[in-house]
C-alpha cells in the first residue's frame, strides 16, 4: 500500500531532511520509525528538502508498506516510534503512483523576523531577530518584484543541482503581529537557500545596500554573488504542500 | 541609584525565578550580571516568583547599583553578561523607595493551550498540549467565576505561606487563534500554582469532572483536594505587571 502523511517538525536540532549518515536527519528518523513498524526496509519520499534548522509545519512525504493500515492507527504508531519534535499530523493511504516531490504543485514557505531592539527568547527558535526599522511599504513592494516566472540564478548556490533554474512565484505576502513580521512565499518550487535569500535581498533593499537598481534588475542579473549572506534557516518554516 | 528592568525568559531549563544555589535560577543568572556590573553584591527584586518552568514577557525586578547608568547602556550591558534566553527588554531608573515586589499593583499571567489531537512541535515549548475538545462557551462561562475577592485556598498548595490567602481576580479572557487557546488571568497578586490550579479546574469543569457543583463552590470549599494535579509550568507566561 502507498501512504501519504503530513508532517511537522522543530528543525532545531537536526541537519536538515535529507538523510546522510550518521548525522540526525528529519528523513532518517522518520524512515528508522516507519522500518520498526514494517520489520523491513521503506524508502520515504518528502516533498520539499528542508535544509539544516528549518523548520515545518507542513512537510508532506509518501511511502509504500507491506502491511493495510488504517490512517488514523499507522499516524498514531508512527508518533509512536517519534521524537516530540517530530509529529505526523495526519496519516492516509494514497493511489498507488502518488508521490510526495514529483507530484507537488506547489509550495508555501513562512519567513518570520522578529522586527524590535531586544529578541523575544520565546521567539528565538522560530523567528530572526531584526533590530534596525524595516519600511513596511517598501517590503511589500519589493516583494512583489518576485512574483512571476524567471529564471532565479541570482537567489540560489552554484551547487544547487536542477536541469532549470526558472521557477513561478504565484504569491508573497506580509502579516504583522507587533514585532513578529511572517513573510509568505509560494511557488511552485524553490531551489536551493532560495527563500533565505529572497528576505536576505528583501532586508538589503529595505535597508538601501541592494548592490542592483531593484529586486527586478537583481533577478535579471543572475548574479548571486550580488546578495550577501542569506537569512538564518531558524526564521524558515515549510508551511504548505500543494497537489 | 535605584533601578527597574523589564525581563523577558523562556524558563524551559531554569529551575524557576527565585535564587537557589547551585541550581540555574533567572533570579541567580541575572545577579550575577549585575555584580559583573557593579564589582560587588546587587540584590535583585523580582515582582513574580515564577516557578521552575515557567516564562515571562513582562516580569519586573528592582535594584540599586553605586553608579549611574543611562537606561539603553544599561540594558545593553546587562544583556550583553545574560544568555540568550533571558533579555532585558527595557532598562530605567526608577525612585529611591520603588520596590519591584512590593509596589506591584497588579499582575498579568497567560496560560496557552494547544487544542488539538496531534501537538504543534513548534509550541511544545509554550504550550499545553490538550488533545479533547474543549467547550469555548463553558470555558468563558467558568472562567467569569473566579472574577472578584476570594479566598483562593483551593487553588494553591498547604505550603503556601502567605498572611491571607485572600485574592481579587480582576480579569480573566480568553484568545483563540485556531488550535492555540490562550487564557488570560490578571489579579492583585496569585498564590502559589495558583493559575495552573485554576486551569486545571476549568478543564476539568469543562469535561464535566469538576468534583464540586460549579467553580463557585469550589472556591466556597477552600479544599484544594477537589482539584487534580496543576496544569503544565511551560503553558504558563508572566506577561505583564502593573504599578
Amino acid at each position: 500500500m502507498n501512504y501519504r502523511i503530513i508532517i511537522a517538525y522543530d528543525g532545531t536540532d537536526y541537519l536538515g531532511w535529507q538523510m546522510q549518515a550518521p548525522t540526525p536527519t528529519i528523513q532518517g528518523v522518520i524512515t528508522a520509525a516507519l522500518e520498526r513498524l514494517e520489520g523491513g526496509p521503506v524508502t520515504l519520499h518528502g516533498a520539499g528538502r528542508t535544509d539544516s534548522g528549518v523548520h515545518a509545519e507542513g512537510q508532506v512525504a509518501s511511502f509504500q508498506l507491506k502491511r493495510e493500515w488504517n490512517g488514523e492507527e499507522l499516524r498514531r504508531a508512527i508518533n509512536g516510534n517519534l521524537p516530540p519534535e517530530i509529529r505526523v499530523l495526519e496519516a492516509a493511504t494514497a493511489v498507488d503512483d502518488f508521490h510526495a516531490r514529483f507530484d507537488a504543485r506547489d509550495k508555501t514557505y513562512r519567513y518570520q523576523i522578529y522586527q524590535a531592539e531586544v529578541m523575544n527568547p520565546l521567539l528565538a527558535r522560530y523567528a530572526w531577530h531584526f533590530p534596525f526599522p524595516l519600511d513596511r511599504e517598501r517590503l511589500i513592494i519589493d516583494g512583489q518584484a518576485l512574483l512571476g516566472t524567471h529564471d532565479f540564478t541570482a537567489f540560489t548556490v552554484a551547487s544547487c543541482e536542477t536541469t532549470t533554474r526558472v521557477r513561478t512565484v504565484s504569491d508573497f505576502r506580509l502579516e504583522t503581529n507587533g514585532p513578529l513580521w511572517s513573510l509568505y512565499f509560494s511557488a511552485d518550487g524553490f531551489l536551493r537557500y532560495m527563500v533565505r535569500t529572497m528576505v536576505a535581498s528583501l532586508i538589503e533593499a529595505n535597508r538601501g545596500r541592494l548592490k542592483a537598481d531593484s529586486i527586478s534588475a537583481l533577478i535579471g542579473s543572475r548574479d548571486r554573488t550580488l546578495i550577501g549572506t542569506a537569512a538564518p534557516a531558524k526564521g524558515l518554516t515549510l508551511m504548505k504542500v500543494g497537489y
